[in-house]
């Protein structure tokens, strides 16, 4: 077996505060492991490359220990080394080929002045939501070393840390999905307040997603240039509207987006992956936005996946996340039948179909990670 | 325009409580309005028939008043009467061409003696949840006119309160969604103890569901003898899982449960409907279920869901609830784009792609039903 595999990540927050880092000056380095970008690529690899989406999250006790001493929920986002030390943790535990930023989905709207806040057991809320045509005036794109200089600090700071063991996923939340937050003033089981808005008055829900996605293009390009290699965008909330709306108010931001993003730093393709949440169906339109790879979650069959998109992009996923629960004879299984149902190469990145769960045993995650690693090769042509 | 509407129903629940009506002792009256079963089986009508999921709920100040006297949730299901009273309600507003039984979802998983119960704002929740081999064992299919009989005397009532003005559909949760219920415990997000067993003890999950199946026959063809009309079978939580998942722990026992009901009553063919929630994707599947129709939410596009099921099937959809929150005008555009996407005859009734909201205005759902009777007909051949 030919693969490499990331050697441990040693994280060593200070806990004082780092000099801040000039925009473009992360270290240029050479990937030790760049499985990742190849498979997003659609390029040749020799297994298939894996993490986990929230694979920095509740279900690590470390996480936890952290967390709690940060303070609350934004505390640890705002500080660059907290940040950066729970986006290293997996790292340590497990030979994930990808580090994903730790940060929230919300940053923008905070940064843009409507006062992000976390209740326990509640989710996100923001204080001074959207609701008309001067609130959307109103609204300026941040700026990004300033109002957002704490999640470009945690860029910097955590491609130093990784010294070019794997690379680094940079994300933003999707235009619609910021939206949605923005205009319902927190998390929603309805929509009420933003599909009102996007059906009664839809030129202002347009005047709110171009200027979030003016902003989401900044944010993205500055996580670039402090040195994430490969970008996501989250659309969280794109599976709840009609495929007319989703196409009108989600997609198009998506692919314009794209369009504005860099896509090559230190000499490399930046991959840019799309997810968008319940959106299986959609597929084959997601695929002409522009993106290298298609996040997939588990409601749809890879294979069946794949003959929508053809070889236009690549595919992320698509573990049941519950499968976690079960036990690791039951993981290997899974994991084997997701990497048939793909099938050979090339463009194939494994990672559970959703967020990991809060309650899953960490050992249940390194039992997936082990499967993937060692049940791939035989899809890459590899002989073992 | 030649379609009929149905005249107001007048209801008269009864403060004392009412004889029990014997089995089978239902009126057999002469349907004025089998709009509804016509379209179910793809014959000729000559308008769209239309009505809203959770037609009888929390956005009826009529509802809330019957709620309140009922004191709790579960003694408004289990008092015929009063069951009787809110299955009307939305007749009286609005000309709808189809009554639903108003009863919870959980009355066998109760039956069978697991304890259900209502917090509020914490929805339903089993006192006794199913943990492993012997709690299946202990579970007895309930007897329909015994610990069931309430739910049979309602629609017995119903029936009789009809007076054959519209059809009443009767309902079921599938085994799955119930199965999920009964080992969780109540409501989830993460299905951790339901995947957990179906994935580690597949054995004992489908001797679960073997058993709910016939309970679940015997409950709605109980129904079928008391006077229901069609079939309706709720499937809300087939859609979080893989499509193997839901082929082996889903779609395989809706199948036999078809195979079982009673498919003819009083000289009339009894349509079955199948929603899966969130089961788009699988329409094909589906549609050899041996059901007549499909429901369909939102996310798609009628015209594709009907590529997908061809002849095979009628469908059941698919206006997202949310746009009853936008304007009489947008609901309007929004209603004619539905039909539209639908195309023309046969095989289509009109409904929201979910149950309608608790904070919806009334008077918008009295627009979405006259725009589907007065927009439809031009779909059918109709001249105006």
């Amino acid at each position: 077996m030919c693969r490499k595999r990331p050697t441990v990540v040693s994280c060593t927050a200070k806990p004082t505060s780092q000099p801040r880092l000039a925009p473009g000056t992360h270290l240029v380095t050479e990937l030790e492991n760049d499985t990742l970008l190849r498979a997003l690529l659609r390029r040749r690899v020799d297994y298939t490359p894996v993490w986990i989406m929230r694979q920095a999250g509740r279900y690590l006790p470390e996480y936890r220990a952290t967390r709690a001493r940060a303070g609350n929920f934004m505390d640890l986002c705002r500080n660059p080394e907290l940040a950066c030390e729970v986006t290293l943790q997996p790292l340590n535990r497990f030979p994930l080929d990808a580090a994903i930023l730790f940060s929230d989905i919300l940053t923008i709207p905070d940064a843009m002045g409507l006062g992000l806040y976390f209740s326990e057991g509640e989710g996100p809320g923001l204080e001074r939501p959207i609701r008309d045509a001067a609130d959307v005036r109103q609204l300026a794109v941040p700026d990004m070393e300033d109002e957002l200089g704490y999640v470009m600090d945690a860029v910097g700071m955590i491609r130093r840390e990784l010294a070019g063991q794997v690379p680094l996923i940079g994300f933003s939340g999707s235009p619609w999905t910021l939206a949605v937050y923005m205009v319902e003033g927190g998390g929603t089981k309805s929509f009420a307040r933003s599909k009102a808005m996007l059906f009664d008055r839809p030129e202002l829900m347009h005047a709110l997603l171009a200027k979030l996605s003016v902003a989401v293009i900044a944010y993205l390009n500055a996580q670039v240039a402090r040195g994430a290699q490969a970008l996501m965008i989250f659309d969280t909330w794109g599976g709840v509207l009609t495929p007319y709306a989703y196409r009108e108010f989600s997609l198009a931001y998506m692919t314009r987006i794209i369009a504005g993003l860099t896509r090559e730093a230190e000499g490399r393709r930046v991959p840019v992956i799309l997810f968008t949440k319940g959106g299986g169906q959609w597929l084959d339109r997601m695929a002409d936005s522009g993106c290298d790879a298609l996040g997939v979650d588990w409601t749809l069959d890879l294979a069946d996946a794949r003959r929508l998109v053809g070889d236009r992009v690549a595919l992320q996923g698509n573990l049941d996340p519950s499968i976690l629960h079960a036990s690791p004879e039951r993981i290997r299984a899974e994991v084997g039948r997701v990497l048939a149902s793909y099938g050979p190469s090339p463009g194939h990145v494994f990672n559970l179909g959703h967020g990991i769960h809060p309650d899953v045993d960490p050992d249940h995650a390194a039992v997936l990670v082990e499967a993937v690693h060692t049940l791939s090769p035989a899809f890459h042509g590899a002989t073992q």
